[in-house]
């Protein structure tokens, strides 16, 4: 069986992959505390207080998992049935990594004012809120309009946690190339959720020239094809770079790529400066393979798979920043907590190596680090 | 420490009532099968079928428990933050009583339209519907449609679950007390959502004669202010009976309240036929007290508290109707699993005495009595 086959064998064995569970145990004597008549004291604490509700219900620990299935990992628009599995399994892991109740909401709407209008709907019922696999650029729309209009934490995990673990193995990679972050130039391919953010944080960060390349080329002021998005990514292309990839990549210092298999070519990652820092995260194979990278000279190569060194995964964000925002009551995440949350990922590698950059899921001291930099 | 106050503590000590757990461990080996890459698996194969879904999602054993907070318990418009301790506890007597996963879900919207759309939306999340403390007369329209419009089971536990128990104590108190269940003359004091309910029930079970009793007396035909709900329940008062609760009780075989507390008088009751059967629903007090009913000749008192003999309580119906719904795949609950499951809950009580007309919440065996009912 291959990996594919072996998932959904384990899907149907399971058939799920969380519960719910209880807190206390029901008796005769507690089933008149935790339901009629005694809960009523409850409510009656809790009425019109988002506050008090935290104190009395399982909202101060839950998040829910949203998505209307629209670009459900490299699947495309796979609507609500098929976007569940996904969500489901963000829920296990926020549970697992984080011991956040996770509850996993598919929409049947698509327009992003009906999803903004049904998660503000059901809002009441959740601590926060964490958007999965919407399609840019509605995602941009959804999530800003929701951190307007709600006072819980939103946190749209394609734009914000990609960008945040990139930041973190950008910090640790340029250290070990000797080189200081903020002057790299940066090439990036892949102008969605992921790769606009990306280049955001990276610029608030301090870096100054990031081109970015669509599928019609580099994304530059001689362009009139260009979305809200796209267009405020044009301030960072400092040098006014026009042309293709293979334009942008040429002396670069890092490549960052959250786009197709096979796009970088060996040529390319040749013409870059000294020690090239290649970040190719396209899923499930990446824009070059880290075998091909390492023939063509890169000094680091990071994707995003388990199954080699260095991979920037959402799991070393997502548990911790949430586990902090509910913990520390924020109920924004801003761009200081994106910009405190990457360093203390990149802090938590002790003494980085070209094949260690970024700590491994399963580093038990990542979740502790990253809710401490949410305050 | 009252009731109150003991249940608001342990509400406090416990944070909430439920929890999320998981189905399978996570490790660098399941992570990979769970989550990307191997769940795009599961999600192709669930793409587009709720059925298909089921077989590799939490949604083949879970249920949303939705409430506007409308009409919780007798606290009234109390709105979504003051519904989520009691829909929690909801979600856990699923848990408890059926090994079913529940979720709360509270709304900040209050029209008939807008819960319906945002339910519709929400629902490719579940396996079932259960609407919860939503005010009559919106409730009756919000079942109608959602049932209309949604393939998996819809259930307003407040109308139906109420209205199974009802009719499953009144079966055996008829058979204690030696009368035709069909012939009995009922008198109803309560038509809200329980109420209206209740009476369909009965009349669907075969009794002919019920007079309810509202705030402005008995709903006669010679009434100019009723809505259609209640102008719904003009057939069952086949004798066209006019006036006050005095006159609906006098001479009734049984009293059927969920009103408030105090209604009935102990001359009411000696107003009745013999063998006076009392149903005084009203929480946390009933319309009379079954010391004061028994002294008025009472021959059967039942009431919604724990702390008397003849507990109608929601919790003998609505864990095996989705337990039977669920694993039966039955996507209506119909009248007649209803009636079915409100025979099964009578027959579970081998001998009835006036003391013990309908079983105990925590009898083993009703869950699965129940769900052999919906088929």
């Amino acid at each position: 069986m291959d990996i594919y086959e072996e998932a959904l064998q384990l899907h149907k064995d399971k058939k799920g992959k969380i519960s719910t569970s209880l807190r206390g145990e029901v008796t005769p004597d507690t089933l008149k505390l935790f339901y009629s008549p005694g809960v009523a004291e409850a409510s009656r604490y809790a009425q019109g207080s988002k506050e008090k509700l935290k104190e009395v219900s399982w909202t101060n620990n839950l998040v829910a998992v949203v998505s209307d299935g629209s670009a459900v990992l490299g699947l495309g628009d796979i609507g609500p049935e098929g976007a569940m599995p996904v969500m489901e399994g963000k829920a296990l892991l926020f549970k697992h990594f984080a011991d956040i109740d996770a509850v996993p909401i598919v929409l049947n709407v698509h327009t992003a004012d009906e999803i903004v209008e049904t998660v503000k709907r059901i809002a009441p019922s959740f601590g926060g809120i964490n958007l999965e696999d919407i399609a840019a650029p509605k995602c941009f729309e959804i999530e800003e309009r929701l951190k307007a209009e709600l006072d819980i934490p939103v946190f749209h995990d394609d734009q914000h946690g990609t960008a945040i673990v990139t930041l973190a193995g950008l910090i640790n990679a340029a250290k070990l190339a000797e080189k200081d972050i903020k002057s790299l130039r940066v090439a990036m391919v892949g102008a969605g959720a992921a790769g606009v953010a990306i280049a955001k944080l990276l610029a608030l960060y301090g870096i100054t020239d990031i081109v970015m390349v669509d599928s019609k080329g580099i994304i530059s002021s001689d362009r009139d094809d260009l979305n809200e998005q796209k267009k405020s990514l044009l301030r960072l292309n400092t040098e006014n770079r026009t042309g293709s990839l293979q334009d942008a990549v040429k002396g670069a210092d890092v490549f960052i790529g959250v786009s197709k298999a096979g796009l970088l070519t060996k040529e390319m990652v040749q013409s870059m400066a000294e020690k090239p820092i290649i970040f190719a995260m396209a899923n499930p194979d990446p824009e070059i393979t880290p075998d091909e990278a390492k023939e063509a000279g890169a000094f680091i190569i990071a994707t995003g798979r388990s199954d080699y060194p260095n991979q920037v995964n959402n799991v070393l964000g997502f548990p911790g920043i949430f586990r902090g925002a509910l913990d520390n009551n924020v109920n924004k995440i801003t761009d200081d907590h994106k910009l405190a949350a990457a360093e203390a990922l990149a802090n938590l590698v002790e003494n980085p190596t070209t094949e260690f950059i970024i700590p491994n899921p399963f580093d038990e001291k990542i979740v502790t680090a990253v809710a401490n930099s949410i305050v």
